[in-house]
């Protein structure tokens, strides 16, 4: 990890500069005792690294924003695969009720149903609380019945970025994507599922990257 | 928005160490036909922004982390209240049934419980479908009932970060916390909830952070 490592002098302006923002160069070597030219290394470093702001003809301003492009790159490297975590699958014919049953065994948010290893269906507690509205029978209906069918299911592939995930997660307002790839096998076609990424991912992720390691 | 803005000098070294890398300042100055002495500011500009890295005794690597740092220092100036969303709330006396379908009128995902202005609880998508699985009649039971009560939920102030409300979240394995201010007033004593920040929240965060400006 490399952090920015400031020096005692440059903290000391950035200081100055947030307490009497704007400031110029002249005003801040002025109260440091010390020439421009020998500010301006630091200053440079500053407005650089966008701790400060240099606007022209006003002065030195401190960033709000230190490294939003920083922030940017960074989230930009992160892939599905870097966050995805196991799906919880379930066949076509599993009834409602041991579909709910698995989703409060594994504490998952969203099931996957699978037909014969290739992605057929998903469904969510939001789906299964709809259907327990109803009064149906829950022994007696199976989960393809009630469940959100292909091609109506958006996915996304290990190599995607979490930050395209988290995109498609809120456009389309679900709570968990299947990580797919494609079935080798001359007798099928589709896709398989090989993990998930949900809002508990992203979420999951964003606390990595706010830890001080 | 404050890019790093780097030199074509500093770019042309970057290039240099990705391509030679572990190299030493020597061998850079040689490189580039220049003298260790000129190097300096830009090898000093390199390392603190956190582009490259500086080992003792071996020399300058490309820095795979650019500026985690940054990511860190963005993160954690984030606060509850900038990312809360409104929250539904109804009364303890609220029918289940009811409950339930004023969650998917406002497609939450949690519903808090205020009695008299103040919070006393909340329940999820999860326990309403818990309840569901029993079979009792979902237009007999009040909310009051079958809610997580205070104290046992998790709130959080406007005034915390979103670093830590997502902390909590995960911690707690929580879909949704109640962003809440003590009640003033002399006759009430508790906590209101103004607002609410869920995974959601988060998840259109890390979208935003993301985002190309």
């Amino acid at each position: 990890m490399n952090n920015i490592k400031l020096s005692q002098r440059q903290e000391e302006i950035i200081q100055l500069v947030k307490e009497n923002e704007p400031i110029t160069s002249e005003q801040l070597a002025a109260k440091l005792n010390l020439t421009r030219a020998a500010l301006r290394p630091d200053l440079s470093i500053l407005t650089m690294t966008g701790i400060l702001d240099a606007k022209p003809k006003v002065g030195y301003i401190y960033s709000q924003k230190p490294s939003y492009n920083a922030v940017n790159e960074y989230i930009r490297k992160i892939k599905v695969e870097d966050i995805m975590s196991k799906p919880v699958i379930v066949s076509e014919s599993t009834t409602v009720y041991d579909a709910i049953v698995d989703l409060f065994l594994h504490d998952a948010g969203t099931l996957f149903v699978e037909n014969n290893g290739v992605l057929v269906g998903a469904t969510s507690r939001k789906d299964f609380l709809k259907f327990a509205m109803g009064g149906t029978d829950m022994h007696k209906v199976p989960v393809g019945i009630i469940m959100t069918r292909m091609p109506n299911i958006i996915v996304v592939d290990k190599d995607e970025l979490a930050y395209d995930a988290a995109c498609k997660i809120i456009e389309h307002e679900i709570d968990s994507l299947p990580v797919v790839e494609k079935v080798i096998d001359n007798n099928k076609d589709g896709l398989k599922i090989i993990g998930k990424v949900s809002k508990t991912n992203i979420t999951k992720l964003f606390v990595k990257m706010g830890k001080n390691i």
